[in-house]
């Protein structure tokens, strides 16, 4: 057979095979179920489920989703869920009922959560990609993507949900978390850097994993903050802002994309046509796999309401683009139906089946579909993941504030360790990740314990209080270990430990939904958005009580969103942001706390004043107001901000040539020394900003960024490339252009501290 | 000479004149001067400046605004600026100069500010648009625009720079008091009534004056509430939320309009030919003239920076279609240099000044270019205009809480009158005005001691505390009228008097800027827009402590945008919205405690919870989300909600046919009956939801709305018709459309409270 010959090229497996099958075997190539649904695990061994094995003999299944998903939502947890070696093998006995029992032998495509770590028990859990983007280092997420590819395709993972590119516009979103950051430019880089780790040199390698983009798009924009609510937003700024990183992914040669919940302007990105087929499609040539987000083609029935039922919006789906819903069982049905009754054309199946067939054929799939149990055993949550997972968020924590008590010295004396955040390994995993062993999750208490190992009568620690409900309770404990200490570290923040009694967005309709449960800590995560930006709960007022003893304070923020207490930063001795810093996050807080890491994150959020100014971000127009009656709209912590222990020096700014054509390149030098004393590592960024243009630019716009290490008076030059793909802009005819004119160039620490020249450009081309 | 020929048509007029011209004299008609610096007023004699003779000589004025406008900005006081006879023969100096030392005599232009009554000391003062919105009477405000030209033209104003059309989304923004509200429909009536009444019959007529739409277009819809701020917004929400009161407009025969400061998508609406000459000239057939906001011009160089100097932003703006600068006298010399130098064609300034003309010559200018000094002393400021302001302020004061403490009973006992607005004159009359002398404003406390005014000793009043200065030293006295009294009338808010030294829009740049003057009270107005909805100041402290006196406290709010005080909600026993509600506004408020008026208004815009919930609008689309983590994102008071102190039934309602083709009209009829014991006025609302449909629709719409007044016992059967120009909406392709399907019906008392049927429409039709 020849779609059997591995040696034959993926299209021509993909013709002969759908050529063989029934319009029933094509449309279950588009169905994908919930994994965890398919199988029970009892006394050590996997059951398939009836309704399983029945839905494969039918016709088939293309894909299953989250086969090893545990959390509240899959109610697996930790006791009833599989680790990595049993993980493997469930999932090889699922894959093997299909291979066994269905007519053509076709291996499902078995998708996972990967955002930050396979979603999945045992896995590796690194730090959220707001982290990630604080850590300005392209290099080393691109190792962590190849370190959760090959622990996720090790238990049989094939493709991830993943990488999330949302530009966020709003940190009331309860998913500010799972984004790269505020800025288009710096989230295209990683997109890129995802694309290249996950997917690897080579798909069929057994170490790589297909990724999906997602949210396609403008789902970072919705109204409010409000998770997949409407995203107001013209074209230009859309093409510009929002679909630049996913441009920037397709190109780096993605294999599958997701598009949002949410409409533009009346229009669900589900069915938007001229997003999915016009540009997706035709202009970018996109060719891999479009699956929906879950539940998303229900949502046009019922929420949308741009569908008379579920046929309709399945038809209206696949006429737009999609060729797959997640975990949509219906859409299967729907499909079929629309087929006998003639709704639907066949040749729109095969285009969306081809998609799917090809898909596996590119992964290896047909070729060697089952997971390897030995190797995930070994390389599942390996020691040489922790370390990775340590080196970023070391990285990326962001040092906001220091008056001098950072680092604390060897001979810091007694230290309380306080607050909710200080001892609460899930507080510091972020969503989208299933329950962990507590010993394989670091705390800040636990990082402090390390560095003070020896001398453990030198730590006590109180919790204070919880994340969010109203009990000081702990404030008495808690103050009499800050009472006895020399120094506090108060860990304050957030938590989006998943707990379903709580909170959770509607997976059919989208809307968030919130329950009671008053032991859950969780203020933030998909669904949880909010309508303030200051802490929950009594955190303030825990602060405050324990600065009046006057004792220096280190706040430490552990959280999803960014915080606006201003009294926290005039009062606290020292700020650092870890946002969730994951497994290993204690530790790299340690590290920085006590100086064995010098801090080099840098924000990629501005941090608001207060929930009011928003939307606070550096990208906007000049006109934009720059007051409100009770303060100004800037934000307190700037874009790109983050402390040192050293210092650098920008001098010799450089731009060569001083003119150029609308397709010449110019380079861009400075020279940064480390003037302190200390090794370091500064993010020097690279903004421009086009004086005078056809439609309005924003005041600034990063354009390059790069990320050195620098021994005490070390100096470095630093090099930078422009040219039309960052001077161009969407314009007047909704297309890409370079106009002439001046351009200012800054180079520097923060998008408000930069060195300042002009480039000219001397001639229009597009 | 033709052109002085009366009984030709304006155009062959025009045609005429033009010919006569000078490109000098052409550009002249272009230029617009700051009124109130052409002359000075000194000892009752009017002298014009030097600066403003030699630019008649040379080449000419085409007009002037604000010639009579007293406040801050232009400097003019109560005491040094002019009354109605000497505002009107100040005028006629003006004008008579211009006319003798010109050419071709072509008289100016004069254009005021009239959004709530003619800027001009001694004018009537109505209540603020937001309240006019209030009174969901339409009639009425027509007739407040026939009081309103009737005074401005009197003393020579032919021109108003209103009404304002902005749909506001945001109550941030300083400018919200100026807006009818939130709901494009609603604003859509009120545009209509606005220009007829402003236009009247004939705009030659004396009593009538030309109507410039502003600000076109999603001036509402700014960043962050911020004034002047971008918009962000797709093509379908503009087409159809904040163009449709500007097209209801046009349809109705408006004379001018005006773009607005912001930016859409990176295109300044000052230069946005799509939507000045495609849309507004070409799809709407819009003849007038289109004149810039103040400064306008100059901030496509600074501030936007789509135009390379002063030149190239003037040139530019007439290409894309303007034909005036606002008080813009640079932008003449940019297009005298731009002829000369070739960049412009004569045939675009013949254009502009053609519609300059037209407009002179449908005003009557050429034919009675005079003021009427005699009309001006009569009318302006007159008992019968008067009368009307307090009649439009009793119908749109908003009764929004009330345990049954309201109406106040005669025998109410002692009142302490209390609070930063219960004796503030200025503080009630809202932005563009100017000031009025002390007796001509009734306060609430002038008309509490109004009703009172048998029993004197039965009213105390202290104000307790300013808008927004922390000073706590008027709270004792406060106490102590309120524990002498039995009843606390306690008037809080704010205020948009405007006060130079304390804030102001940056004309030129649009910019917000503020500074310090802390005697000032003002925290609302153009350029003051606000980052939290609470009260300014001390006002919740005070309230707080008059509350714990245990006796009963009405609220009475008088300001420019929504107040988000749950607190002041759940404690108060009564709670008046005012908004500014005019010189009589006093006796309107104290007609409503005292229930000589039941009280009928209806809010129009949704009243937040907190700033953070922003935006919070009724007109969203279904899948916005519902929740916040600290509460719903639902506002605390629904659009269209407003008490009364009586009761209204709604039954029997009937859509009739319940099916009809997509040209086809239905009738929705309902019973309406009084069954309290008072006389009262409901507000019957109609509201649509299209239950499917190709683009996503809001979840409920406005489409119809009747005011009617019923005895006790009384019943009316309410009719709407209601067809396709209500059932249609911006489809696919970007044009209306009515759709086939299930359309739900609702009429109601408000938004959240209707009776509800299907109407069916049958077939699709463009």
């Amino acid at each position: 057979m020849l779609y059997r010959d591995h040696t034959k090229p993926a299209g021509e497996r993909t013709e002969h095979l759908l050529g063989l099958m029934t319009p029933e075997e094509k449309v279950g190539q588009l169905i994908q179920l919930f994994g965890w649904q398919t199988y029970e695990y009892t006394e050590g061994s996997v059951e398939l489920t009836e309704d399983f094995k029945r839905q494969v003999r039918e016709g088939g299944v293309g894909a299953l989703y989250g086969t090893l998903r545990a959390d509240p939502w899959t109610g697996v947890t930790l006791e009833t869920g599989l680790g990595p070696r049993a993980g493997a093998e469930a999932v090889n006995a699922i894959q093997r009922y299909v291979l066994e029992h269905s007519r053509l032998g076709i291996p499902l495509l078995i998708g996972e959560e990967c955002s930050h770590g396979h979603m999945a028990i045992g896995a590796t859990v690194f730090p959220v990609p707001l982290l990630i983007g604080s850590t300005w280092n392209v290099e080393l997420y691109r190792e962590m993507c190849r370190a959760v590819a090959l622990e996720t395709r090790a238990q049989g993972g094939a493709v991830t949900y993943s990488p999330v590119l949302d530009v966020v516009r709003d940190p009331r979103w309860g998913r500010t978390e799972e984004c790269f950051g505020e800025d288009p430019y710096l989230i295209g880089e990683f997109a890129v850097a995802s694309v290249e780790g996950l997917q690897g040199e080579e798909l069929a390698s057994g170490s790589s994993v297909g990724a999906t983009l997602k949210h396609f798009v403008a789902y970072g924009s919705s109204e409010g903050g409000r998770n997949a609510g409407p995203a107001h937003i013209g074209k230009r700024e859309l093409l510009e802002v929002d679909m630049y990183p996913f441009r920037k992914a397709v190109e780096a040669g993605a294999v599958s994309i997701m598009p949002a919940y949410n409409e533009i302007d009346g229009v669900p990105c589900t069915t938007n046509e001229e997003l999915l087929r016009d540009v997706l499609r035709g202009e970018w040539g996109f060719g891999g796999l479009i699956i929906t987000d879950c539940g998303a083609i229900d949502m046009l029935a019922a929420g949308h309401d741009t569908a008379d039922g579920g046929e309709d919006a399945a038809v209206q789906a696949l006429r737009a683009g999609i060729d797959m819903e997640m975990s949509g069982v219906m859409f299967g049905r729907y499909l079929l139906d629309a087929l006998r009754n003639g709704r639907l054309e066949e040749k729109l199946v095969d285009e969306a089946a081809a998609r799917v067939l090809e898909l596996k054929f590119r992964l290896g799939l047909f070729d060697q579909p089952f997971a390897n149990p030995d190797l995930a055993e070994r390389v599942t949550g390996s020691p040489e993941h922790a370390e990775l997972a340590r080196n970023i968020a070391a990285e990326g924590i962001v040092l906001l504030k220091n008056n001098g008590i950072l680092p604390l010295s060897a001979g810091i004396g007694k230290v309380a360790v306080i607050g909710p955040n200080a001892d609460t390994g899930y507080n510091q995993l972020g969503d989208y990740t299933s329950p962990q062993p507590r010993d394989r999750v670091a705390t800040v208490l636990a990082g402090i314990r390390a560095k003070l190992s020896a001398e453990k009568e030198l730590v006590r620690y109180a919790p204070g209080c919880r994340i969010k409900d109203s009990s000081t309770e702990g404030f008495e404990s808690a103050l009499q270990a800050a009472a006895w200490a020399d120094t506090i570290v108060l860990a304050l923040g957030g938590s989006s430990a998943r707990d379903f009694g709580e909170g959770s967005i509607d997976l059919r309709t989208g809307a968030s939904k919130v329950t009671e449960n008053e032991l859950s800590d969780m203020d933030c995560g998909e669904g949880i958005d909010r309508m303030s930006l200051q802490l929950s709960g009594v955190q303030l007022e825990l602060m405050k009580q324990l600065k009046a003893l006057g004792k220096p304070v280190v706040v430490v923020y552990i959280n999803g969103r960014p915080v606006a207490e201003p009294w926290i930063d005039e009062q606290a001795d020292a700020i650092l942001e870890a946002w969730y810093p994951g497994q290993e996050g204690g530790h790299a807080i340690a590290d920085i706390l006590f100086g064995d890491v010098n801090p080099s994150g840098r924000l990629t959020l501005s941090l608001p004043a207060d929930a009011g100014q928003l939307p606070v971000y550096y990208l906007g127009k000049r006109s934009r107001g720059a007051r409100y009656l009770e303060g100004d709209s800037q934000p307190l912590y700037p874009f790109g901000f983050g402390l040192s222990y050293t210092e650098f020096s920008y001098t010799g700014l450089q731009v060569e040539p001083a003119e150029i054509r609308a397709d010449g390149t110019a380079e861009v030098t400075v020279e940064v020394e480390n003037t302190g004393s200390r090794r370091g590592a500064e993010v020097v960024q690279l903004y421009i900003s086009d004086r005078v243009s056809k439609v309005t630019r924003p005041a600034k716009e990063l354009k390059g960024f790069r990320k050195i290490y620098l021994e005490p008076g070390e100096k470095q030059t630093v090099t930078f490339r422009l040219s039309a793909d960052q001077l161009s802009y969407i314009g007047p005819e909704y297309k890409p252009v370079v106009e002439p004119g001046i351009f200012r160039i800054g180079v520097g620490r923060n998008v408000n501290d930069t060195l300042d020249m002009e480039l000219a450009v001397m001639e229009e081309q597009i």
